[in-house]
């Protein structure tokens, strides 16, 4: 188990003391239990609270840890002797205990003995929820409780910005997750569904000990913006939009999406639309420095986008009119990307609290509304950039917006790309004091690349 | 959707109708919902409760049934229209309706004004548990409420017998786990490591548009019974254990195991050992037939393991002797099997109401403990047979237990197999009027066969 957990310890005593800087009362967390499937022994596979994993490290089951002072304590019950027959047991508490550098080591019953107030975070598990509203003797949650709201604040304020090693935690997740989306390609040349392409992409997943961070959206049909199903078959004019990505075994993700053509080669229509969103993609990631608003990369990313569909003549107009209206949100319905970290969405079960600077709250217009993250960036962060153009048919097919968007939409010319349903093109960036940095850059986006993986023999 | 969910109507309706003769009062049957990973929007892949999808037949998030009078009315809410941008809809609720054999259908909210007094199953989310207690005004579960355990029973009754259209499900789920196991025999020849393997038998499964029915077990050590880390390397005199199964998108379950030479080629006493295990095997399915005591399939096998221990010099005395005294058991200390249907441990949720005939409790003999089935055989029920061989460290390796048995164990003898860590071999049989049907008979099972899979150039 700790052969695949390789830990930085100095990085998890920084985050603990960190911690005590910003929220000096102590704090308990816990990791969580494995959720039955159908009976009890037929769980999922286990993963640990974000929040725990981030202080603790290892994704240890039904565990708590106690910070305080900069220190951590660890309360877990080792497994009995006799559960040696049906599991690989965990190495013994103490062995644990120094692993991740815990100050002291105690059996879970200790917790009830210990009277301070902590401050928590309310576990997503129910049952988790209940034990920490007993042992905590009142109320567990951001609403119910000052404290742990301030303390949610604090957290967030801590796993915005990665430290080295969350970032090569991160690495190590695309590393795989580019050898995940190569596969995808190969596959595509000889599958005949969707599902054939998920096991080659899942499968070297899998190989390199990582799971999905999120279920992979693997499809023909990728205007169906997370679309899980892989029942669709595969003809050689489709394009597979393939929103895939690894993560680590102590927890951290990746997310990266790629779209291709089936055959290998993109028609001239497919290759028109899809340079327009790689333009998008890449005037959003030039733009990232720390202080901008990542607000106006998504507006930007939109005018790049109006402004290539004005090229194409879908849309008519001026792009940054265009966007004032949100005429760009009938084909890119979504926001340009989101925190990345230990959750593909960073902290979202925090709410808005990680992705919504204090006192910003989400817009009611379309072309916002489904903005994950609006705050300015900083040293540290990392973002995904994924742009994408959609033929949403609950969007472009009423005939109320067809006749609402006469003047803006030619609705003749969109129809040369009546078979083009999909496409995004998603890169996890870090903010640098230089600017950024891309690190999904070795995976290529530009269509001559895309195709020379999709066909090339010697991968 | 749908299409990947052929029903069977006919039988669907008997299964409502047979309910209704034995337990004539009115029941609910909630579905669940999907359970969060590490936010509410990142959920583990849905698994319907297997009571509802009995019934049901497919896997509805967030649904009801009530089943009366050998009628089935569905409670659910449909998606709001604009969800349409992020999931593939399911069909309207008045088409899913139809296509289940309804006899009405409407929204959840309907469900509170209902009157009737109700009995139902707990489900293994407490969420739902909170749900179902709310609706019924009263405390659910097997201890809380006779009406509770008499519904369990009744659906126990139905269920340990499987259908025409149950029996089909597993069929289908066998043939795809049966070119899972091929593809992971074939894997072997170049891997390197238990992942590369997994990553092979799992990807055909997802290729076919299965899950898998529980955690698979791949691993070169096999002692530990349930190991599912996946994080041993595979060196070339290896025993690879591969304990997986596919589950069909309706979810109905198979459970094969096999063990193979890493390098294709069994080793002398991987063979001795290997025949061992087999003998035991194909005695227990021989001996299968309606009426006989699965106790004593467990039993024979246990005998027929011993003699076999006996032949090769490892156990000393008679075998009915030696399985008295549970001397099998230091070798092999799980059950023979289990009942297979839509979960991969039948009813396992239920505890041991399916698995134990009224009145009889799990033994305190080291020997019988894990029995997972103590029943008379029944015409219609799946039993999986999986006799196996075991060096676990914590039952041998203990002074105690070696000096303990120093007359019946020759542990010299021993010492010529001490690479062997485990073995098992499982089918998935069929109890018929004539006997029994081994439904994975597809898959061989003899060493010279399993070593053609290991290196045949052909598949």
């Amino acid at each position: 188990m700790l052969s695949l957990l390789p830990l930085n310890l100095k990085a998890l005593n920084d985050r603990r003391q960190r911690l005590q800087q910003i929220f000096p009362e102590p704090v308990l967390l816990w990791s969580g239990a494995p959720l039955p499937r159908n009976f009890r022994a037929n769980a999922y596979p286990f993963r640990a609270s974000s929040h725990f994993l981030y202080f603790a490290g290892l994704p240890l089951e039904n565990a708590v840890i106690c910070l305080a002072d900069g220190n951590l304590d660890l309360y877990w019950d080792e497994p009995p002797a006799q559960a040696a027959l049906w599991q690989a047991l965990p190495p013994r508490r103490e062995t644990i205990a120094t692993y991740i550098g815990a100050r002291a080591h105690y059996p879970l019953a200790e917790l009830k003995t210990r009277r301070a107030e902590f401050a928590t975070l309310p576990h997503l598990d129910a049952q988790v929820v209940q034990e920490q509203t007993q042992v905590l003797g009142r109320k567990v949650g951001l609403m119910e409780s000052e404290r742990d709201r301030a303390l949610a604040e604090a957290i967030v304020t801590l796993r915005l910005c990665h430290d080295e090693f969350g970032l090569q935690e991160m690495r190590q997740a695309l590393t795989v997750t580019i050898a995940a989306h190569r596969a995808g390609m190969q596959r595509s040349k000889t599958a005949h569904s969707e599902a054939q392409v998920r096991a080659a992409m899942e499968g070297v997943i899998l190989e390199h000990h990582c799971t999905c961070a999120y279920g992979s959206i693997i499809t023909t049909h990728g205007e169906v913006l997370h679309n899980d199903r892989y029942t669709n078959s595969i003809t050689p004019g489709d394009l597979i939009l393939a929103d895939v990505g690894a993560e680590t075994p102590s927890g951290w993700a990746s997310d990266i999406t790629r779209t291709w053509p089936a055959s290998g080669q993109f028609t001239a229509p497919q290759r028109d639309l899809y340079q327009v969103v790689l333009a998008a993609h890449d005037a959003c990631i030039a733009a990232l420095q720390p202080g901008v608003e990542y607000r106006e990369i998504h507006l930007l990313g939109c005018r790049v986008l109006a402004a290539g569909l004005v090229e194409l003549g879908i849309l008519r107009g001026n792009p940054e009119d265009l966007v004032a209206q949100d005429l760009h949100a009938l084909f890119f319905p979504h926001g340009i990307g989101h925190l990345l970290g230990l959750d593909v969405h960073d902290m979202e079960d925090l709410g808005d609290l990680a992705g919504y600077a204090p006192n910003r709250h989400r817009s009611d217009r379309f072309g916002l509304r489904y903005l994950r993250l609006d705050r300015p960036l900083q040293v540290g962060m990392v973002v995904t950039i994924e742009p994408g153009f959609y033929q949403v048919p609950s969007i472009l097919e009423s005939a109320k917006t067809q006749a609402a968007y006469q003047a803006e939409v030619n609705w003749d010319r969109l129809a040369d790309f009546a078979s083009i349903r999909g496409i995004r093109i998603e890169d996890d960036v870090l903010i640098t004091a230089a600017g950024s940095e891309v690190l999904s850059a070795a995976l290529p986006t530009t269509p001559e690349a895309i195709e020379g993986l999709c066909t090339d023999e010697g991968i």
